[in-house]
């Protein structure tokens, strides 16, 4: 079980050499959207009495505070608006609404290269949240995020092959007028990536400057509409079962302005939804289908996400808690049942309890995303970077959270079976032709590349390459490679000329 | 997504103390033999054309280097003894020894609470493994292993919940005579741990004084054949396709013996087996078929457990690595194997590259670990405080282990689906009945420990309570719980009359 001491040094310097070499796209062996749908935590029946339960809810218990507009939009098509001020949605609405809802979204990015089409069981990795802290690994410190902290984790993200998009992970807290930080977020994110990018509007009169700032970086409005590059992560209900009023005039801007909408239900298991994983799930997907409801009324077919983003709770203490098992459970669950109403979904993994990059935050990050992947989930928020249960975030674990990802993709991919693979062929061969072994062979080296992820820090050593090399450490190796990324010029900076525009029509709080 | 502001101080303390007393058995959320089974990463055709290529390969290349005695005992049963000194094995054969293999095997403890009964989906972790070297975590020194770091090993096992069984981790290596090492394992880990234990003997002479040994342990030969605490951990096989003429003489004593054996058959991907996942797992199937024809050919019904152990190979260097996303999939898929055949079956896990405890060990010990329990591996070997791909034992990686197999444990007991679970009763009630929220509900609170998982070591506190705490290290609170485990009498230790037996027959190398 030791590490075989016979080596071909020659093939290994020809092997070392050939994968220096920058992988080609066709032949990496992760990528975005590789298919999962192998892990299934519930049954057939499991789903169907999740529906039919969520069903039920919508039409006995329906939701309060629908916004005027909101209220007009669904009783239009067949809501019912009760005397006690709740929407209540009966079955064939629903079946209505997702008939004509989106099935096939493509979340485009500013370069085409990192679009997301979202359908089946294609799996994508990014960052999310609203982390009001950075973590300072050097001081192990949390200190206030700022603008500047966001901007560095879109030129990071734009640098990692597996984290697939960038939905706004923390808050600009460094400016204080709202409008202007939802402005500013827009700004830094963009000019740090070419990815597709989520973020949020504080209110709905936010939302036509954001859409002029977007319509100048695409380069007009057309443009923009053909390629969206920006969604609105929108918290459209405040769980359980109320519309969040402000949240829902964001989301029909949005809509109106052709942005595509993440329905973001985020209750918490224990405290704004049921404990029970089966019944969060519920409610949760329960509000998503009311959202679903809502942009159909509100334009039949606009690109939405089902955000199914129930979050789990440490009850013995009411604070939330993303690390568990229970909430890689609920992700998995979820991804299921958007797979059930074959709707284009999401929802959070990859959220570490630990406030540090330490062992405790690698087997957090590790259990929600390798299960998300496996289930199929389409959108994975929160996948890298996130501490202190969403309150802490940290560009140091979103790079290794490259590695993190790497590897769940690997187990996404899954298990080929053919017939060269089952390798019958070579087996024969190197039994009974002579070598004894598979290292040499044709089959083991065409393959070594396009089979296999090689972590960029996970260490492999022996204990005594380890010591040789003077023990590195993990997070020292990670920072120095933040201060690389980060002195190099970011890759999506926005053309001169433009950048101007936009600084003397918005007032940009980062540096020119 | 903030933790909730809103908390019940008084219903707060009293879940604290309700929490601080230790759960009894009935009411534990996780516990040993959770039925896993939900990840699949293997079609029924997948298996299929394993199992076909796995026939083929026994049938057509078949084994070199049986022992004489396994060339009797299984050309007597229908094998074929070739001119070039391969055992071939007829499908008809396979059939036959998987008709009348032992498909539900109990793995007694010492202390029958501790008993596995392996069979269907049900999953148990535990230690295994060869290391040569302890991983002191203060000094990050590599250090050899000896024979008190496996006593303590297994005294610390002993007291953690979430560690089922104690297989060997690692070597003696300050015993130089090997049978004295073989016999001085056994005692140390009987003398630590009132769990089922697995060993290996390095010559079949051994056998009968390991045997005699045993019998004084049990209290009598026939107590340890009704309840044979000790099973032989048996590398029955050399891949590829070549057995190991020593253990194979071993596992007829063993067998003799009355002692369960595990048939191991730990390929490498890459150099001693097929590079592909699925070339891997066909070898390691065809091997340990043959393990289950040799072993019935021996005696009928004999307890064998399936030990398809495919390792992964980092083709860079040549050089093993067992914390890869390909080691999670190989495990995975080998453990649907075993329910292709109904037998129970192990494979290794939990194997960190990492030489420390550090966030890429964490991210490296639960992909595998989890995977292997949603796919219902019965035994999970290497499941804890392995580093180093499997050079290096760690004893706070051993206890943090139960923390992050606990939450795998939690994944593998799923998501419940009823009536109660569902809640919609109680989404009607909070939602119209008045409160709002779930946190004082009997629902949430008659279910905060059966239904959660509260990490031992794992850290929940928000950053404000983490930075009043002092920012507890994780590292440093595991090193306290171990100096406190050794600090204490050993929970296992023998009777000391039966140890003063034992010392006067044998030569332990334990102090008194």
């Amino acid at each position: 079980m030791n590490a075989p001491t016979s080596r071909r040094s020659g093939g290994r310097a020809a092997r070392r050499a050939s994968r220096a070499a920058p992988l080609s796209q066709d032949i990496r062996p992760v990528r975005a959207g590789l298919e999962g749908g192998t892990y299934k935590p519930l049954s057939e029946r499991d789903m169907q009495r999740i529906h039919e339960t969520a069903l039920d809810a919508m039409e006995q218990i329906g939701f309060a505070d629908a916004p005027q507009s909101g209220i007009d939009y669904m009783t239009a098509v067949g809501a019912e608006f009760g005397n006690d001020g709740r929407i209540r949605i009966p079955r064939a609405l629903v079946e209505d609404s997702l008939a004509m809802a989106c099935k096939d979204i493509t979340l485009p990015g500013r370069d085409p290269q990192f679009d997301l089409r979202l359908s089946g069981n294609r799996v994508h990795f990014g960052t999310a949240g609203a982390a009001v802290h950075m973590v300072d690994v050097d001081g192990k410190e949390y200190r206030d995020s700022t603008l500047q902290d966001l901007h560095d984790a879109a030129r990071i993200t734009q640098q990692l092959d597996n984290i697939h998009f960038l939905q706004r992970p923390m808050v600009a807290r460094d400016i204080l007028d709202n409008k202007e930080m939802d402005l500013n977020t827009i700004y830094a994110c963009c000019a740090g990536t070419t990815k597709h990018i989520g973020t949020s509007f504080t209110d709905p009169s936010f939302v036509p400057d954001a859409l002029e700032m977007l319509h100048m970086i695409a380069g007009g409005e057309d443009k923009w509409r053909e390629r969206p590059f920006v969604s609105n992560s929108n918290c459209f209900v405040v769980p359980p079962m109320k519309f969040a009023t402000e949240s829902c005039e964001v989301m029909e801007a949005c809509i109106h302005g052709g942005m595509p909408v993440l329905l973001l239900s985020a209750g918490m298991a224990g405290a704004t939804a049921p404990s029970t994983i089966a019944g969060a799930i519920v409610q949760a997907v329960a509000e998503c289908l009311a959202g679903i409801v809502y942009v159909n009324a509100v334009k039949p077919g606009h690109p939405a996400i089902f955000g199914t983003w129930p979050f789990g709770l440490d009850l013995r203490t009411g604070a939330m808690t993303g690390g568990s098992g229970e909430q890689a459970l609920l992700t998995a669950g979820c991804a299921q049942m958007h797979k059930f109403y074959g709707i284009p979904g999401g929802a959070a993994a990859g959220i570490a309890d630990s406030k540090l990059p330490d062992m405790q935050a690698g087997w957090e990050q590790m259990c929600s995303n390798v299960m998300a992947g496996l289930s199929g989930l389409n959108m994975v928020y929160e996948a890298a970077g996130m501490h202190a249960s969403l309150l802490g975030f940290c560009h140091e674990s979103l790079i290794l959270g490259d590695d993190i990802i790497g590897q769940a993709l690997r187990c996404v991919r899954g298990i080929e079976v053919d017939d060269e693979t089952l390798a019958l062929d070579q087996i024969k061969e190197v039994c009974l032709g002579g070598t004894g072994h598979y290292l040499g062979t044709d089959a083991t080296l065409s393959r070594m590349q396009k089979d296999h992820v090689y972590p960029t820090f996970g260490d492999r050593t022996s204990p005594k390459e380890w010591a040789e090399l003077d023990k590195p450490d993990l997070i020292e190796k990670v920072v120095r490679r933040k201060e690389e990324i980060l002195a190099e010029r970011a890759a999506a900076r926005f053309d001169p000329m433009l950048d101007q525009q936009l600084r003397s029509r918005f007032n940009i709080h980062l540096p020119a």
